[in-house]
């Protein structure tokens, strides 16, 4: 389909290098996604799954398993399962935030409501465990399992510690490892599991897996903020979400630790009580400018893009490799 | 602790012949329902877990596998297993349904709030995964997640027909199916199965299991509407609730099918399109009691406790085996 130049996107080089096996995903996420007695459910999740996603998630475990050499077809199964395992967390997200748009278009509670989203997203997390439980192996559903309850973890974390502006980094980070990095973790590593690779390898494609997990979330919670110059995003994200859902990211939680008693009354009355008025988004963003705490949430994203690449080393020399480590940087040099 | 008398109910005997593994029970659910990131969620399991529940599913987990000869531990596990996916589906439902009451108690959806009702619904899904997987058994886990999927779709069927009163009662059927019987043939399935068990004994197993469940869900949803007499149940359940929700349960879709052009219109305008003025609960009653369709959904539901005592019959004569059977019977008995 498309050629693979060098100006191409690391992303759009996997989806090339991965296009059969990506397109097997697609058969059988949407022959998965389908059931005989409620249709409502296949409405819901096209509107979702083909909703312009980058299946960045089953790219990982695809390409984790291409690289250590696995020759079989239960990858396409596991990269289906993480697929749906997101899908499912989105859906429920978006009732957990009241969301109205995602990637630029209406969410499905807001097309049905949230009843479906609800239910439906129950339906996919099932429909992932019955695939995920298909190759037989019982350490692929331990890390799957395993990863399933971190994530939703992750996210009561993110509800019980929203509003509080004494949230430390190290809740932060348990946040984002939830929300994100496990399931990054989890797609690498089962990946390297089928594959049969020692210890050493799986561990290695762990890493990389948190490390790209930890800093897409960062870069993501900073392009909520219009990226490091502040500047709006063009990727059909609102900015300001976190903050008026008073979401404690990074940015906010540095730059509360660097103010003095008035930004913190600033931030306690916005943040902590909910309380906002015209003009406390610029307010807020100026102070993140102030403390300089969007380019250190960037430079902290970039340590674990650097601690995910050198993972990747005791792998094989392989173009698929190489993308891997490309694809690292993309997650920071999209913020520029 | 109590004596096995004869006046005692079928479920209280049950309860007391497996005390001991009820108790390991409860105690593994009270570990793995804690969570050392996020104490919201104990908070909102222990109000629900402790709330009375009567773990009638682990309890057919665990009396199918003792009856099957089994002499291990995991049987302990999968009890647990049953009633978290359970404890799930009730945290989402209650989001579902908007209830605002839950065994005579006010809902967590009503103490916390929805966002923390899904994702400690989704915490303890996984939870249950994590559990399923750990006995190593690949037909356990096959025969959980498949009920896990065939649940979320019932939920979703229910959604979807919700208020059509055009609803067949084979839909009907797989609706409860999902909501209710899936997981108790799961339950009574998964004890034959570690049991090591043949096909004949497994097949039976389920057949009780469905059997107990649908008539089980159609004795609720007559108790919906204070049981046979329409008299106001004491079990802590508001009557009319299923009216109010639309829901369309058997007396319901026996009466439309019984009835003239006038009552189907005020079906049509109290269910169809939820214009529900006082005194159409009283309306909606007297047509079911003229119609006989609240005795008829008792028989039909006899009809399933027969089915299901009728497959216990190649399990060897035991104790636990006539506690089953009673149990079965006292599913419709309570409606009496």
């Amino acid at each position: 389909m498309s050629l693979d130049t060098p100006t191409q996107k690391p992303y759009d080089r996997l989806s090339a290098a991965l296009s059969e096996d990506l397109a097997a995903v697609n058969a059988l996420i949407r022959d998965r996604m389908a059931s005989k007695h409620a249709p409502r459910i296949p409405e819901v999740t096209a509107h979702l799954v083909e909703a312009g996603g980058k299946r960045i998630r089953p790219m990982l475990t695809l390409a984790c398993a291409r690289l250590c050499g696995y020759g079989g077809t239960d990858h396409v199964k596991l990269a289906a399962t993480v697929e749906f395992i997101h899908t499912a967390t989105l859906l429920h997200d978006d009732v957990v935030d009241e969301s109205e748009q995602r990637r630029g278009r209406p969410t499905a509670n807001l097309l049905w409501d949230n009843q479906s989203s609800v239910l439906v997203g129950d339906y996919l997390f099932a429909r992932a465990f019955q695939l995920m439980v298909e190759p037989g192996s019982l350490r692929v559903l331990d890390i799957l399992s395993n990863a399933a309850a971190t994530i939703a973890e992750g996210e009561v974390l993110q509800l019980t510690v929203a509003s509080d502006i004494d949230t430390p980094e190290e809740t932060y980070l348990q946040v984002i490892r939830g929300k994100t990095a496990a399931l990054f973790e989890a797609a690498c590593k089962v990946g390297g599991v089928i594959a049969e690779r020692d210890d050493t390898v799986i561990e290695a494609l762990a890493t990389y897996g948190d490390g790209l997990g930890v800093a897409f979330q960062m870069a993501d919670d900073l392009l909520d903020w219009g990226g490091v110059d502040g500047e709006a995003g063009a990727i059909g994200k609102n900015i300001g979400d976190d903050f008026r859902e008073r979401k404690m990211t990074l940015p906010v939680i540095r730059a509360i630790a660097a103010g003095d008693g008035e930004e913190r009354a600033f931030w306690a009355r916005t943040i902590g009580k909910g309380d906002q008025r015209d003009g406390d988004l610029e307010q807020a963003l100026s102070l993140l400018q102030k403390h300089a705490t969007l380019a250190q949430t960037r430079d902290e994203a970039n340590a674990y893009v650097a601690k995910a690449k050198a993972a990747l080393d005791v792998l094989p020399g392989d173009p698929l490799r190489d993308m891997l480590s490309d694809l690292a940087d993309y997650v920071v040099a999209r913020l520029n």
